[in-house]
């Protein structure tokens, strides 16, 4: 299922709509498990769009996870993380640990410094107090003090891989704000872009009308005449 | 078991003392299971009290949970927030659910418009960006971006309902504070809120003398001379 | 396995180093066990060091767990707490249970009075509102406002406990920061905290140059080039 | 949504197929989600097919959930149990519980005197040992001691109700084998019946060819020589 | 709470009566958790009742649980396996593990050949194909094949002890059959026994008033006409 | 980690030893995590020794997960089922799903007929009532009627696996018994088999005297006298 690549306009938008808009145009589009739930930001940032760079994880093995093995050129934890490139997201396979951390603040920092766009981690992150203070956008269960091969070997990088009990395919587009993290299968980022920005300013309107005390019934979903309106305003705002 | 409505200092009193304090009278009349064990605060308000009224959601299915259905006349989780008025607290029998959301700015809103006292979810709620700077309470497990449809289909409102694995009827009396939220049966809040009004007050009156350097023998629980020590500073006060 | 206590040049280490470079020592060690997953801070104070003093708490039943048990002397749960001096923390057995807290304020309090280092429940505490202004470490995995006799009956206290899965005996020392709590076996404390301080200071310095621009290969781990770079590094610090 | 009820013959196909037929052909008509996940067969009987009836059941609670109101007349799983008629099936949202029985041996022998079809519960049922020489399929998560108002308190019936986190709507078909329990829709159990019986034949002849040695490519699924052979086969047994 | 033992006449009764029975007792007593949820029978005896005798555990740590230590004298485990005597139930505080065996048919057999009445563990036992001949009843969550200290350290016996999330105290008499088992507080064996047994003969009454086509109203509970019947039944019976 | 295969002593020898001890013998080498808790044997054969062949599913999409992909040539699944010769296991990386299953009958048979030696699924299978009567190993959670994409997608085969949280390697030995399952890393099976061969005769021999009274003490673990005991015990039987 070779696609090309999302536009940057898509990106842009996405960059600006909320998860719950993109998850109810996908829910649409009859895509109804594209919410990775479980997971928070650690980090001062709280909101990521980019593209999935996958790490594979599986449960560690004491005469398999070495300190040599983990830290020797090619393990696929590092490879991932030095092809890391500008608006590219790390989505680790992490099984839903709690009792291990994937990484701390040198490898983010690591792919802060190459460009990416933010880390998504189906288990747990360290160096909490660190990461609270950087402006990487960085998603996971919580955190852990133990090292990653405490629980995880990586055995692989760029394949498919379960996150959340969602699928994530190499290229897939991620999008995260306060509510969580989507994925957005990559042939539908440009489709559900167009959608998703238009539904965001009729909900802003919507919402503008509730709080002015609007019922809900012809507002939310409009009605002819509450569609009228949003026209109106609409461009009146370009 | 129908009763009249708790009198208006019982909801004065209950709008000051702990949920710790009303979970422990509870348990001293023989309630063992009131505390809606998992939510947490989602908005910038962690105060809540109110009568509930409670929507009853079922897991959603493809032929039902349709956006027609939703949205038309009727769908119960409409007409239960279009009833609400002031001191009225929703219920929402989530089931527990983490992977879509109940809600989110725009219903919340109109329920704060209509004077509503608080949301109480068992399951998430989305758009919680907005929800963080809202003046209005609301208690769920956590956010989550998908619409209720993507699990939840709304059937029926002011039934019972069980929220957190407790039993919750339409008229009971919720409260939440920092600690989370107690579900008060209610024929039973005039005499909770009588006995913990004093107990609040007390515990106030040893934290104050623990603080000082007191042993917790004798002064918690009070001793004789305890109690008498507390009599004075408790008439200092009215 | 009667030792002889830290050293306080030890505790005065163990109070600066992370807790994920502890977990890393003592998994080099072949410890596999020894962070309490699940615990966060629960006040102001999220770093804590002392020695444990533990309280085993069981199911509550009607027939025992009443108010005057739980406010007798001797009652283990008052008789831990009023044990404590400087540098101790209490460690409660709490089972994970969500739905009631092992205390307050009031008990915390006192903990606080008579000079202890913390408390770490793997269960709940209670006065979440009031603990987020004490500048007293408290770790937990929530709160809750039910009191402690609705779920527990504390049977013992300076006995072995299991506390989030990991064995905690009496003397062992607590570490807990940002990324959560650790043990380490007493006999063991010295020779960690030790090995602790180095590896810190190593990897600020290799935080350091990942965030000047370097690639991991050759700093993280650090080869031989980046080993000597960190030594002339360390001698300026002292 | 108002539908006529299934055929005999449907019934009667339905009786035959397998769940993992019906599972199947649910999934292909865009349902997918509806297996009643958790439940195994309790009695010597492991074959159902029946229409709902359904029985709610809310966390019960010590003011309400006393022996007086769940013998009374007019006790909603009392109603729902004397309501049952031959085809019919008794199935009980009982919240995944599993420290209290919803029934037991009396409750379920009532059903089978009554000419019911069966019993599915997401809970527990009492009485095993009895249970297990019944020839009456009763379907449930495990069994349990415990009386049902230690947890449950039974508030209607005949509504509709979430199963192992599955909707069931009153007069929808369950079928259940030892693979465990599917609701089908009741508009969608005439087609389900007649692709069902239709695939079932097949996966005979499939299972026959491959025990025979047939590779998997070309028989499952089958290519046109397969099929030509499946035909000539199915004439031959009618 | 030091109370006499129950009667010989206690025990045979108990032996008699149904778990479900039992709960029922306990529950109108005020007892509502006293049934072990989540075990099953492992052996070819589905039938046990005892005095308890209790074990502990802890987590186990790698510094600690040592094949020397948990093999020398005075081990708890084995010291309470070997204290064992007729009409005694072990039951093991195994924190609900279901990744090692608390022990295995060696262990079991000791037990048996000592005149113990039974064991109650939450968590595994091993040695599955062999238990299953051993007419000595063993409950247990599951079979698991790893020795009990891979996650296990016994560390006293005959200390009061949570099973299965019940408080378990020395001397309390567990029963068990096909429901499960059930914990009655050694104080009340007596009267439990004596209500049990009664009402243990009316529901077999009723049971045969059912399967004769009675229905459930006036006969389940029985009004008067029904008791009437039962004492006439009843009598005829001894 | 290249290794040569164990050799066809060691796989008669894993055939007949305990997983018990095998597990036992793995945990004195140091590996801890290598047994795959959580499953239970779904046919009437429950004894398995062979070689992993892996087989990794990730959560299933709507616009993946379509019956012509999974039935196309070359679909992960059906190429490892294929490629199965006698000595092997088919390891599916299920998730723990218990929603769907991995295969049934068909799927089941067709690896019977190629000669494999087993089949062990973290996940469920289908047809259980055919597979009841199978005489081919399989080893899953529980059943499930749903088809496999109804939750799962393959996307490759013969790549490390974690199966129950337990690290897979194609290639390593796989052994069942009653208790369940484990898995030996390939290069210890020559090791381990040694090592299981001679404890399980101790222990047999062990069992034999525990029957005959003797105490714990001495006997398990034996002391001198009773290791001499076995030694001549175990020269009569070679």
């Amino acid at each position: 299922m070779a696609t090309t690549a999302p536009t940057a306009a898509t990106l842009a938008t996405l960059a600006r709509v909320a998860t719950a808009t993109i998850t109810t145009q996908l829910f649409k589009l009859g895509l109804r498990n594209t919410y990775l739930a479980g997971l928070r930001p650690m980090s001062a940032a709280s909101r990521v769009v980019g593209e999935a760079v996958t790490l594979r994880c599986v449960p560690s093995r004491e005469d398999l996870a070495t300190f040599e093995r983990i830290t020797a050129p090619g393990y696929p934890q590092r490879s991932a993380i030095e092809s890391l490139g500008p608006g590219q997201v790390l989505v680790v396979e992490g099984r839903g640990i709690t009792e291990a951390a994937i990484g701390g603040d040198i490898y983010l920092t690591r792919m802060q410094v190459r460009g990416a766009a933010g880390c998504v981690v189906d288990g747990c992150v360290r160096d909490t107090g660190s990461l609270a203070a950087m402006d990487f956008p960085v998603y996971a269960r919580s955190s852990a003090s133990p090292p990653h091969l405490a629980r995880h070997l990586a055995v692989d990088w760029n394949v498919p891989v379960g996150c959340c009990e969602v699928l994530v395919m190499p290229g897939d587009i991620l999008v995260g704000d306060a509510d969580g993290v989507v994925c957005i299968p990559r042939h539908l980022a440009d489709e559900v872009a167009a959608w998703a920005a238009e539904l965001d300013h009729l909900e802003a309107f919507v919402l503008e009308r509730i709080r002015a005390g609007a019922a809900l019934s012809g507002t939310y979903p409009p009605d002819a005449a509450t569609r009228a309106l949003y026209d109106a305003w609409r461009v009146g705002r370009g």
